[in-house]
C-alpha cells in the first residue's frame, strides 16, 4: 500500500497508535494509506502477534488487510520509540491509567482520538493529557469528525478535523493523515472540536432512543437540532468558538453518529428505547458506548457553568434509572409554545 | 376531532388550504387538531367530492379519516371565504399561476408552505406573494421546519417554525396550528426560514446521490455540513439570521430530509446516483422534487450575490446533465487540504 495523498509526509514518518481497536486500526490504515510507518499498540499480547502473523485485525476488521507498514506491538515504550506522532486510540475513561504507565518520548505530539470528558474531573481528554504528561498544548491535538471507523478502514470518502492550539502542529499532524480518501481539515478550537465529540455520543444516546422508540424522523431531526444548540451554549461558556459546532467536528459528527446504524451510542439508545436495561445492554456489546460514561460528565460540566442541556440532563437521568426513555422524549417534545430561540 | 392542545384558536377559527397534496393534507390535520374549521381546496373537483365523501385523501393518506372539521372544497373562491389564514400548499414553480386568479379575502393573512425559489425571477415564495397579491407583510408568513407529511399526519411527535415579519401575525398562526404532537415556535427572520427550506432540497438531492451511489454516513454527513454552511453564506448574503439555519428550519428540516427515504428530493437523488436519468425519474413519479426545480434559481441567487455554492452548483449541473453524479461526488470529496473555515 502506498501513499495516495498529493501532500503526504516525508517518506516513513513514525506514529505510534495506541490502542488496536476499532478506530485505532482504521486510523492506522489512514496513516499508512498517507505514506506513514505505523506502530499499532495492542493491550493483548496476543492480539499484537496475530495482527502480525495474519495481517488482520480479526476482533474489528476480520475481512481487511493490513498493510505491511503496519506492526503491532504488545510493548507500549517499543510501539512510541521514535515516534514523531503518539496517537491515543483508548476509550477517554481508561486513559488516565494508561498515560501515567507510559513515558511519552520527548520530541513526540499527542494526538488524542477519544471523544469523552473524564468522570470526576470533568477534563476534556486534551487538558487530562497536559495533566498527567506535562507536555504543553502545543504539543497536544485530537482529531475529530464524522468518521465511523467501519467506513474509514473501507476506503470510503471521509473528513476529519485536526486541532491543536498551534497551527503548525495541526498541519504537520494533517500531513501525515491526509489522503485522497480522508480529508483533514485544520482548526486551532481544540475545546469546541472535544466539546462536539464528547456531547455527540450523549445527544446520540437521545436519537436512538427516539428510533427503538418508533419514532420517524421529523423528531429525530429535532432532537439532532437542539442537541447542537446545547452543545453550542456549553462550548460559548466553555471558550470554544461557534462556528466549530457548525463544522465537521460539531453538526458533521453529529449527524453521521446519530445517522448510523454503525454508532454504538445510537444501537446503545435504542436498545433503551425498546425497553432494554442499560446493564442488559451493557452485558451484550463489547464495544464501549462513550455516551454512557461521558452524561453525567457533561451534564456536570453543564451545570458547573450554569448552562442549561436538557438532553444531556434527561440522558443521563435515564441511564441512572431514574427516567423511563418513555417519559423523556415526552418531556423532550412536549414543551410550550414559544419562540425559537438559543 | 377535537383539541389536543392548551394553546387552541378560538372555537372554530376558519383557515383554507389551498392545494390537497400530502403536505396540504397533512397540515390541514394539524390545524383540524388545533381546533380549527378546515377548507381544504383541491384543484382536481372530483378528489374534493370523494374528500368529502370518504373522509379520506385517497391519493396521499388512504389509510388516514379526515375530521369532518375538515371539509373540501373544487371552487377557490368558496374555500377562502371568511377565513383568517389562507394557506398556500402549492408546488413552487405553480404559485403564481394560481395566486393571480384568486382573490384573498382583504381581512386574511397567507402562509406559505412551499419550500422553492421562483425560477427566472428568484423570488422567494414570500416576495413572489407580495408582488402578486399586493399583501403587506405583516399578514405574509411562512411555515418550515422538519415536516415529512407522512410523519405529521400520522401525529408522530414534529417541531415547526412559523414566520412572519409581524411577531403579532407568527403568534396568531402559531396558536391556530400548534398541538401537542405539532410544536410551532415563532421567528421573524423569514428569510432565513425560506432559504432554509429552498436550500435543503438541493443538498437533499446532492445526499441522495451520494447514497444512491454506495457511499456511507461519514460521506453524507460531510456533504451535509458543507451543505449548511453554503446556505449560511447564502443567507448572510441576502440578509437572513444566522441563528435561523441553527434552528429547526435549517439544520433540523435538512437533516429530516437528508436522512428520510420518504424525502422525494432525496430519493430523487438516490436514482440519479444509480444511474437513472433526470427524465426517467421524473416520468415514474407523480409527486414535485422541489429541488429539481429551485437549484437553477438557487445557483442564480448565489451568483447574483457573488456567493460561492459548489454543492449547489454542483447538483444543477448534474440535472442538466452537464456533469454525472460520479464526477459530482469525486469533485466535492476531493478539495485540496486546507483549515476549515467559512
Amino acid at each position: 500500500m502506498t501513499s495516495t495523498s498529493s501532500t503526504a509526509a516525508a517518506p516513513r514518518t513514525k506514529v505510534a497508535v495506541m490502542g488496536a481497536g476499532s478506530w485505532g486500526t482504521a486510523f492506522s490504515l489512514v496513516l499508512a494509506d498517507a505514506g506513514c510507518e505505523v506502530a499499532l499498540w495492542s493491550h493483548h499480547a496476543d492480539q499484537a502477534e496475530a495482527i502480525n502473523r495474519e495481517r488482520i485485525n480479526s476482533a474489528f476488521f476480520p475481512d481487511l488487510e493490513l498493510p505491511d507498514a503496519i506492526r503491532a506491538y504488545a510493548d507500549a515504550q517499543q510501539a512510541m520509540e521514535g515516534a514523531r506522532f503518539v496517537v491515543l486510540a483508548i476509550p477517554s475513561q481508561a486513559l488516565r491509567e494508561n498515560l501515567a504507565r507510559w513515558v511519552i518520548p520527548a520530541e513526540a505530539a499527542v494526538v488524542s482520538l477519544a471523544k469523552g470528558i473524564e468522570l470526576g474531573t470533568g477534563l476534556r481528554m486534551s487538558q487530562l493529557i497536559a495533566e498527567v504528561t506535562q507536555i504543553p498544548s502545543d504539543r497536544i491535538a485530537v482529531v475529530s469528525g464524522p468518521n465511523l471507523a467501519r467506513e474509514i478502514a473501507e476506503r470510503q470518502p471521509a473528513a476529519t478535523v485536526v486541532a491543536c492550539a498551534s497551527e503548525d502542529t495541526a498541519t504537520a499532524l494533517q500531513r501525515v493523515c491526509h489522503t485522497a480518501r480522508f480529508r483533514a481539515y485544520t482548526n486551532t478550537d481544540v475545546i469546541g472540536v472535544e466539546l462536539g465529540g464528547a456531547t455527540k455520543n450523549v445527544i446520540a444516546l437521545a436519537v436512538g432512543m427516539a428510533v427503538g422508540f418508533g419514532l420517524g424522523d421529523n423528531s429525530t431531526a429535532s432532537v439532532i437540532t437542539r442537541g447542537l444548540a446545547e452543545t453550542i451554549r456549553l462550548g460559548d461558556a466553555l471558550g470554544a468558538h461557534p462556528y466549530t459546532f457548525s463544522g465537521l467536528a460539531g453538526l458533521g459528527d453529529l449527524v453521521a453518529t446519530c445517522s448510523s446504524p454503525l454508532s454504538r451510542n445510537r444501537t446503545f439508545g435504542e436498545g433503551l428505547g425498546r425497553g432494554r436495561t442499560v446493564a442488559e445492554i451493557a452485558a451484550s456489546t463489547r464495544q464501549v458506548a462513550e455516551g454512557v460514561k461521558s452524561c453525567s460528565s457533561i451534564r456536570q460540566l453543564a451545570r458547573d457553568h450554569g448552562v442549561e442541556m436538557p438532553i444531556v440532563e434527561a440522558v443521563d437521568a435515564v441511564i441512572a434509572e431514574q427516567l423511563t426513555p418513555r417519559d423523556m422524549i415526552e418531556a423532550l417534545m412536549s414543551r410550550s409554545a414559544k419562540p425559537e430561540r438559543y
